[in-house]
C-alpha cells in the first residue's frame, strides 16, 4: 500500500467510526446489551473500503465530504450487519473475524442476530434522517441501498453462497454469486458517491464507474479466495482455510492458484483501463484497485 | 367479530396479500430457496392487524387506498421479518406459527435468517419505489417504520423481552418492553395512515390517534399473554404456555388472571375515549379493538 493510500484510508476510517459512534449515542440500551453488541460490530476494525469507496469517489466529483457521512455510515452498517449474520452457527460458524470473537461469541446468538437486524435497520434510519442532501437524493440512496443489499443483491448472493457449498459450481456460477455477494455493495458504494455529484445523470461516466467498480468487486473476491488458501491467520484476522472445511467453490479451486492470481491481475487492469476513461484524478481509486489484489490481509 | 369487520379484515388482507405477492414476482430465487422462503414467512396467514390500521386510518382521513399499498406492504414485510427471526432456535425457538411449521423449520436455519434480513430489505425497497406519494411523504414513511422497527423500538423489545427470561419484572418495565417489541409497530401504522393525509401537520389529531394505538397496542399484548395462558392451540395456531416454559414475564403473572383482563377492558375504555374526541367516522377502529381484546386467537 502506498504512503498516500494508507494515509487515506486512516483518515476515512476515522472519519466514519466518529460519525458511528456519534450517531449511536442517540440510542438508549435500557440496560439490554443491544446497542453495545451494534457497536462492538460496526466500530471495532474493518479495512473499511466501502466507506473509503464512498468518499473518494464523491470527493473526485466534487462533492462535500459532509454530504458523503450518512451514506458511508449507512453502507458501514449494512456490511458489518451481513458479517453478524454470516458469521452465525447457522451461517459459516465463525468465531473470529478482523482478529476478535465474532459478535454471537462475544455477547449471544439471539443479541447478534437482534444486533445484526437493528443495524439494518440503522442504516436506513440514517440516509432517512440526513439533512445534508436533498429528499430526492435521500431516495436516491435508499433504493441503492435497499436493491444492493437485499434478495436482488447481497442477500440473494449468499443465499446462492450456501447453495454452493459441497457442489462443484461453474465459473460463472461462482461470478453470479460474488457479484451479489460482495460486489452489489461495492458497486453501490461507487455509486452512493456518484449519486449525490452534480454528474448524477451523466450516463458515460456511470459506466465507467460501474466497471471499475465491478472489476475490483470480484477482484476482491478473487483475493479473498487466495489468501484463504495461502494466508497467514494473524493477518487476515479470520480462519484460515475455511472455505476449505465448508467445501466452498473459490478461485483458486476452479482455476488452480496461479489461474486465479492471472485472474485477480486481469481485474485489476481493467478497473485501471476504466479510470482511464475518466475526465478526473483517478488516483486515488486507482491505488485502492493496486491494494486490493496486492494486499495480504 | 362483527360481520362488518370481519368482511373488511378479509379485503385489506386480500389486498396486501396480492400486492405483496406482486411486489415478489420482481425478484429472481436463481435456483436458491431465499424469495420462496420470503414469501412463504409473508404471505401465509395472519391477521394483518399492521395493514388494516394503515388502510383504515388512511381511509378515514381521506387518503386513497393506493397511496396506502406500500406502506402496508412494507410494515408487514417488517412484522413478517421479525416473527421470522423470533422463532429461530436462538430466540424463541418456536416450531408452529400461525397453525404453520415456522420458517426455520420449512425452510432451514440459515435459510431462514437470510429471509428475515430480505424481507427487513425489501420493506425498505417498497417505501422507497412508491411511486403514488411525494419523496417527502416517502421519507416520512421511512423515517417512521426505521424508527419503530429498529434499536428505538422493536429490536429494542424484542432484546429487553430476551433480557427478562427467568427474571421477574416490574408491571413498569413489562410495559417498556411490549410498547417497543409490539406497540411500537402498531403506532407506527396508524401514525403512517396519518401522515399520507392532508392532516399530517395537525397536532391534535396525532395526539388523539396516538393515545388510541398505544392503547389497543398493549392491550393486544395483555390479550396474547391472556391466550398464552387459557387458549386452545390449534385455535391461536402457535404452542400454549410457550411464555410459561420460556418463564417469561406475563400480565397475568403479574396482575393475576382477572387482573390482565381488567387491564385489557381499560385499555380497551381508553382506546375509546380517545377515538371519541376525533371528528370522524371511527366505528371501524372502534371495532378493531373491541376485536383486539375480545380474540381467541
Amino acid at each position: 500500500m502506498t504512503y498516500q493510500l494508507s494515509h487515506e484510508l486512516t483518515q476515512c476510517q476515522q472519519r466514519v467510526n466518529d460519525f458511528l459512534a456519534t450517531q449511536l449515542t442517540q440510542y438508549d440500551n435500557f440496560n439490554s446489551p443491544l446497542i453495545d453488541a451494534m457497536s462492538y460490530a460496526v466500530l471495532l476494525g474493518g479495512k473499511r473500503v466501502r466507506p473509503f469507496l464512498i468518499y473518494t469517489t464523491g470527493k473526485m466529483l466534487g462533492v462535500p465530504l459532509e454530504q458523503l457521512d450518512h451514506s458511508a455510515g449507512a453502507m458501514e452498517a449494512i456490511h458489518a450487519y451481513s458479517l453478524v449474520h454470516d458469521d452465525l452457527p447457522a451461517m459459516d460458524n465463525d468465531t473470529l473475524r478482523r482478529g476478535k470473537p465474532t459478535c454471537h461469541i462475544a455477547f449471544d446468538e439471539a443479541t447478534a442476530i437482534l444486533a445484526g437486524d437493528a443495524l439494518q435497520t440503522f442504516a436506513f434510519e440514517l440516509l432517512s434522517q440526513d439533512t445534508t442532501i436533498s429528499e430526492k437524493q435521500k431516495i436516491l440512496q435508499i433504493q441503492l441501498l435497499a436493491n444492493s443489499s437485499g434478495a436482488k443483491g447481497m442477500c440473494l448472493g449468499q443465499s446462492l453462497d450456501l447453495l454452493s457449498e459441497n457442489k462443484s459450481v461453474s465459473l460463472s456460477e461462482l461470478e453470479l454469486i460474488h457479484r451479489n455477494k460482495t460486489g452489489a455493495l461495492i458497486l453501490a458504494s461507487v455509486l452512493m458517491g456518484f449519486n449525490l455529484s452534480k454528474y448524477v445523470n451523466d450516463q458515460q461516466i456511470k459506466q465507467h464507474l460501474t466497471h471499475y467498480a465491478q472489476a475490483i468487486g470480484l477482484a476482491f473476491q478473487v483475493q479473498d479466495d487466495i489468501l484463504d488458501v495461502i494466508g497467514q491467520s494473524e493477518k487476515i484476522g479470520k480462519t484460515v482455510g475455511a472455505d476449505q472445511v465448508l467445501n466452498k467453490s473459490t478461485y483458486p479451486k476452479l482455476l488452480g492458484l496461479d489461474g486465479a492470481r492471472q485472474k485477480a491481475e486481469d481485474l485489476y487492469q481493467a478497473a485501471l483501463l476504466s479510470l482511464a476513461q475518466l475526465p478526473f484524478d483517478t488516483t486515488a481509486l486507482a491505488e485502492l484497485a493496486s491494494f486490493i489484489v496486492k494486499r495480504e490481509s
